[in-house]
């Protein structure tokens, strides 16, 4: 089944926000076999947003909307949807008892423009929405059976909302009857496009019902296998046996199984050897800290770290040493070495990563450009410090670093 | 002029890249009063391209394309494009030229799939990708002098090449005449609709070539006033006016003039006032570190921090009393306070920004629910602490609470 989204919102063709929300409803409905065939961005304008909607349902039975039902003036959504689908805008009681209890669970107190949410068109259902106050509209075309969901454009709104309420109810709907799986490795230390030569037979000879997408991020590159087959079995078979010539063609990088990322697979690795973890970051900032704690239960593992940005900090909390500071430069294996060393002894953790490194776009030095980052991770398991040369932004350069920290901890407890 | 932008990629469609290209273009285009008109995002598929292509000339004289360029076999865009613009696949020994230079710079061995790269159309005029692979291509139509530009799907690449190679060229081809302004003011502690019911007779009787867009980001709300006239000094009179008015209407709430981040904001105060600054963060795991580091120059006044995630880093590094963690618990003011402290205390800085909460899903205690924040910020200029308590997900809680902590040191220093 192919589904259309439109995205509405002035906000987002300015380029003050990204839309992230068409990117969550394609993952929910990945497992499916339903997918995303188009999205449209248009402004907070009726005609934009009429052309819009009118062009995905004439190629598309399910159209979702997100965004342009907020309280401001410039959202229009709600007019155009009765224009198109009959009827006329009524205060709905039960929409009107959430925007009060939404606002009431803030603490703050209603307003008139707020109340004008509880309008809602006579022809649609409403789906009441559990965390915000717009409501969500599902509206059926007596003609064709397709359907057009308007969901809100808040993020954590319509993310909750259409795994909970409108995915299960399109899929009640519409019915699924073909098979779908993935499988994600995660590889690092080969270009994508020294990957793709390597692979370029094998993945030329696999069935016409299995494809494989390259999916590169920061310092590693994820390989998706995704499959469908009306015989559910018979997928299950070709899928083992592409995975596993997958896994054999990329011994020599393979870092993991699953798609998901560096800093999940090593506080999976730290929780199965029993072990704790603690970073001393200069260059990066605290990014390897928030990156790991970022994932709900890191506290097991995860002991704490040093922001070790001034020298001061670093010779006062991790005790580097004046005279290495002075003799080898804080950008140096020395230095990172004593900064893993002495976040391990501050905080009794048992694994360690360091990073002291050159950003950019300031502060290069002779012999040391922009991107030079100097990592030391220590593990029960072995210790290993090196010298990496990172390309790219500052955003870049820290995020390739953390990156690479963390895959180095994750190769060195293998 | 109206733009119209076509994503190209499956990785964008199944939810495993977002697109930042069209947001990032359209930034740059705001000052010449060039505006998005629509985004489409379609798959790596020679019809949906084509399709989208066709109908997005049929609209717009200029129309962009990003992605759908690398080496892998999924990309087909140029093959589409030389059917639409007529010609044939020719290897342009300029390119070839080029990427030998990016692989050389990478360190990396040139492939056979990455010489393909150096094979365009022979219709159109190549603009050299001085940060990639991918070159640049730039088609015009003999018809109507509209023009189509094929651009990497790489954003650094995409953003540099835009920028100072793409747009100079259509501001060139196309001419500009009219004159832009924007103006932002970031308010905070207010919702965005009692904001909107305070300003909306204000609103209504602005100009009609001036418009007011509402922004809301986590824990604060960009206001920005967008306008443009024929005559740019009556629009900076218009605007100034407007600007006027709407700093009085927002005194109460008006954090900063701009409508760049807090952490550049707390950046600009402290080099001002020449003071330094350090964080302690247990709940927001290095997330307030990483955004002040994110900020060119930062080093200038970010001295450093402790990730205190476990009660023995808050102990051993910040000193705080094992008395007061049995007493209170972690996520105390009397713990936050002494964070706060015991962070000035090893670093020396002037300010410092603590954090101590239960960021969730898990860890909810009897009186303490998911979203509970202690912060404590002391400054020269006196010192807050106080409880809040943040609503969504586990990283919004993290987000909400680092800016909160950003934005109240804002107000203690200003």
């Amino acid at each position: 089944m192919n589904v259309e989204i439109i995205v509405i919102g002035d906000e987002l063709l300015i380029g003050q926000v990204t839309d992230t929300n068409s990117g969550d409803i394609a993952r929910m409905l990945a497992p499916y076999g339903w997918t995303v065939s188009k999205v449209q961005t248009v402004s907070d304008n009726a005609d934009e947003i009429r052309c819009a909607v009118e062009a995905a349902r004439s190629r598309s039975r399910i159209v979702l909307t997100t965004g342009g039902l907020g309280p401001t003036k410039d959202d229009i959504t709600k007019s155009v949807l009765c224009d198109i689908f009959g009827g006329t805008l009524v205060e709905n009681s039960e929409v009107l008892d959430n925007v009060r209890r939404i606002f009431s669970l803030k603490g703050l107190d209603m307003n008139r423009l707020t109340a004008s949410q509880a309008l809602v068109p006579d022809t649609c259902t409403v789906i009441q929405n559990l965390v915000g106050t717009a409501p969500i509209m599902w509206f059926e075309s007596a003609e064709d059976g397709g359907v057009l969901v308007a969901m809100p454009g808040v993020p954590s709104e319509t993310r909750k909302m259409f795994n909970e309420a409108v995915l299960p109810r399109l899929l009640t709907h519409f019915g699924h009857d073909i098979a779908v799986m993935h499988h994600t490795l995660t590889v690092s230390g080969i270009s994508e496009s020294a990957l793709a030569q390597h692979l370029e037979q094998w993945e030329s000879s696999l069935p016409a019902n299995l494809h494989l997408a390259y999916l590169p991020a920061q310092g590693i590159i994820r390989l998706r296998i995704d499959g469908n087959d009306t015989d559910s079995q018979r997928l299950a078979s070709l899928m083992a046996s592409a995975v596993d010539e997958l896994r054999e063609l990329t011994a020599d990088y393979l870092l993991y199984d699953g798609g998901h990322s560096p800093q999940e697979e090593l506080l999976n690795i730290l929780a199965e050897q029993h072990l704790t973890v603690a970073t001393a970051e200069s260059c990066t900032g605290g990014n390897i800290g928030h990156l790991i704690t970022s994932i709900p239960g890191s506290s097991r593992s995860m002991l704490g770290g040093v922001i070790a940005y001034s020298n001061a900090v670093k010779a006062n909390v991790l005790e580097v040493s004046s005279a290495t500071l002075d003799e080898h430069g804080a950008v140096s294996i020395p230095v990172v070495e004593q900064m893993a060393a002495g976040v391990q002894r501050v905080s009794g953790a048992d694994v360690a990563l360091a990073t002291s490194g050159i950003a950019g776009p300031g502060g290069a030095v002779e012999g040391k450009p922009v991107g030079t980052v100097c990592i030391a991770v220590n593990t029960p398991r072995g210790n290993e410090s090196r010298t990496w040369h990172f390309a790219g932004s500052r955003e870049q350069v820290i995020m390739r670093a953390s990156t690479t920290a963390l895959v180095t901890a994750i190769k060195l407890l293998k």
